[in-house]
């Protein structure tokens, strides 16, 4: 990752910078804002921002004169009880805003996302960084068998070290040619004045999808548990779901409580269908289960053994 | 429910009027399209328009450049593949419309579904028509003891029929007033020409939260299918589920696949928080458990154990 | 406006609770933070939280690394040139949260404005206040004949004390029999142990649309100028414009440059369709015009005049 | 643009197949439905389906149980009216399906509309087509003075020339570097034994952001006018507002009534700042005017005189 010293300045500015404020305020939050989380090779999570924290959740729920809170056991109970039943607006009174880099390829999965607010550095404007994604060799991996759209087991050294040549190669090569058409230098000064300095708009469509880019972000804490819930999952590519684990560690530290409700709720629960739940109650009153009676398939079923693994074996009636 | 013969002479028109469409097209929602269905006292839903169908989803699903369908059993699994793992977007490939009349209280609610359009009678150009919602006997129940949100059991006779006159006699003698502010017939005329016609959007302040209203709304199917999924739930207000339960019935008709998918893995399905899968898989292995050593709430585990009641009892092992 | 002992103190409480933080602070907004400000005869706005500045707007505009502001003059244009040519998303970096107290009939308007967040005080699970709209003399005006959705004159003093009196009667009936079904008095306990207390989602159906009711609402800078250019307009209800009066004056004190700019772009600007134009270019060439060459309808003629009242002479050629 | 057998068969299949339905109807689209719109070197936009028609928007104005529509004169007024007052919610009433074949960079100004539905073909599951967007000899242009985000003139044939070679070579290469890593074919089977095929969502990282995708995307006739109006500017980038002239044609052809009034009241409307409402006041009063005076920007003066190029000479009085 490359910090320019002026962009370090900047950064080490505004963290010097204090006010006081009656808005609630996250100790831990303040401690971490505006610093630069790295993720993968170029990549970086930035905190600007944020609205609120888990006594705001509170305040709203109970559309309150004051704070809102009362004891932490009752706020925690409360926070569980929202996340539980689907209550999901309180959550949406607190936001935050980050600052990302990340690469294009990655970007484009991350706008799917559509319930948040984005400033994307514009390549129509301004001059990309010569900053590619090359995955390490432990994550060039061959297309999975069993899951269409993911990963297998990694291939051999020799064809990963071939991988990363070949990728780094072209985005160089690539760059290079982007680089020359704009005849620019990093001053902004025309490097050849014989010929014309082609529209930026043009020159970028050469760039390939593992060039960095970076925006601005802000979603509310509802939708961003949204985004964590698809992204910090397992079926997520590894590429964003090193973006979304680095944000989790953020959101434990601004909202704990809230957390700590994502986790048993959302990201460690489980979901079972009608007929799922139907085995899991026949295996419970000591009644053998199969797939073939169940009604699932055979990957749903297998899921929900790996879930239950006693499903495996007869139940101890 | 009043439907006036002008009204009914207007559905009737819109039914007899058939073209020819390249368009998918289901049969059954021909057969209902423009119709009332009768919701409580005076309130209805009918079907305007549809967009796509349980094909739709697949074609989207594809990207396909003619219908995407394969066989019915291929597209079962597909539907119910992307219901399961929270593939959202190809359900937002059907579209409904439906003309809905229903208590103001009822459509306060049901605006808080963000995700939808909306065009509502406007109150401060026309007239309401004089139709109040009252509850019949069976649906007059006292504040829940156990959920502060909801209803306990029904009253004694005597004091519904006491509410029952109530809510008419305050909801007729309102509406009385406004008509008496607003000055106008039917026709649009004068009443009394020695005094002021009061503004219209200043008059209907006066009438009940019970007062209907009707509207046009329009929303896509997974947009649907999140608002059946709170609104057709037993936590839901009575005078909402029924609207839900409706609509539910006309989804049924119209994507059948969807409609089966959305039951198995989203109406009918339990969700298990981290701690309740420890519960489970206890039990499933022979261990003894217990609310104290589950983690759960009082009323986490007694939601738990009315989903599985062998919890109830120890292990058979 | 009865704000009770408990909630000033709760109020002042918040009020006194003062950090450090590293965020963007506004002076102006942590002087009003948490205070009333009264609208109508028993509404308020209070601002509970803020994120950004116009400072904010620019850093995300530049997706900087620092503070992202340069010289005030630099920082106006761009402020001005975002909003001149409709570039939102800078805009949306900043967000308001307020804590809002209305009549039922103005909340029902203001939900209209999907795209903000919302938690409205429960009358399922609580009892409301008894507060009712009641429009102040010079506020009773008959329908307009020429705005088939507005107001005209105001009506003789004799009939608006005879609405008045009605309209407070009804309201206060309305609102003792909800407090009867509802059996219950402010310490909540029962008052008459030998009737059932009436669900209280079912006995909130008797009240007029004039009670007050209240909510957080939390919504990012644009959405919010969105709202205010809708609902601070002359064609908006009175009941809900002065709520967008007063709110935009909380955007005076909050980001002074985006307020300027709003004013001259969108609150202030005029838009000519494109037979206005020619309209306006034929008359700069000292062509005469008229309605009947322009293509415009009687009332957009009407408008165009009354933004140009020298179209009403001949040009002076 | 390659067009297989199968996929055109597919096309052909779908328009033969004709329903009777009683929805609204539109003969233009019928005609069109699923035929290929070439845009670009191998862009196209096909329509899939469409809601409603001018008259679904007046039926949800006026919240019918008809039709709605009444004489042709009266609609169309009333749609003016509509467009004019921006009173967008009828304009939700209607929906419209493409399928559109777009270069990704093309793509990722696109989603920047996040008001629509949107299934984009997978490159994690599947394999991209080898095709490129080159752009034409017509559009080399260079990076423009005046607007930091635009093109000025076109290049010399010389250097447009190699522009393109360069363009085309990098894509190419990246291309067969993507296929050599995918170590497929067309019909899935495995090219070379002896190495593992990498993960697509890996491989695809390699390709130039000219490489073609495609989605089905489903939007609102109120956010597709959006869309357009910000698409359809000179403003916009010539690539993507090739896709946003198409699609107006098929607006026209859809919604001729709203199409007009989308013309006169957005795409071919003035908006006038309050500074230079005063400027045109004061010029149609016969007084000298200039940009010292008037509180306008260079940029802004010069747009304003281009507009009223009267503007230029003295007042004739």
């Amino acid at each position: 990752m490359n910090i320019t010293p002026g962009q370090q300045g900047e950064i080490e500015d505004a963290r010097s910078s204090v006010s006081e404020t009656r808005r609630p305020t996250v100790k831990a939050m303040e401690d971490i804002l505006f610093h630069i989380h790295p993720v993968l090779d170029h990549g970086f999570v930035r905190v600007i921002d944020y609205m609120g924290d888990d006594a705001a959740v509170i305040q709203a729920a109970r559309v309150s004169y004051g704070r809102g809170t009362k004891k932490i056991s009752e706020d925690r109970g409360l926070i569980r009880y929202l996340m539980r039943h689907s209550h999901s607006t309180p959550f949406e009174m607190a936001e935050i805003k980050l600052h990302v880099k990340l690469p294009i390829f990655v970007a484009r999965q991350w706008v799917r996302h559509r319930t948040a607010s984005l400033n994307e550095y514009s390549a129509r404007y301004s001059i990309l960084d010569r900053e590619f994604y090359i995955p390490e060799t432990t994550q060039i991996a061959e297309q999975s068998k069993s899951n269409r759209q993911g990963r297998g087991s990694t291939v051999d050294e020799g064809q990963a070290a071939r991988v990363m040549a070949l990728l780094k190669d072209d985005a160089e090569r690539n760059y290079n040619n982007y680089a020359w058409m704009i005849n620019e230098d990093e001053r902004g000064e025309t490097v050849d004045q014989n010929r014309s300095s082609l529209a930026r708009e043009l020159a970028r469509i050469n760039l390939t999808l593992n060039t960095y880019t970076q925006w601005y972000w802000k979603i509310n804490l509802h939708n961003l548990l949204h985004f964590l819930r698809l992204r910090a999952d397992p079926h997520a590519q590894y590429e964003i779901r090193v973006y979304a684990d680095e944000i989790l560690k953020i959101v434990a530290s601004w909202v704990p409580l809230t957390h700590e409700a994502f986790l048993d709720f959302r990201l460690n629960s489980v979901i079972l269908s009608a007929q799922a739940v139907n085995v899991i109650k026949a295996y419970m009153a000591g009644n053998a289960v199969s797939r073939e009676a169940s009604g699932l398939s055979i990957r749903e079923w297998d899921e929900l053994v790996s879930r239950f693994p006693a499903l495996n074996s007869l139940p101890k009636s």
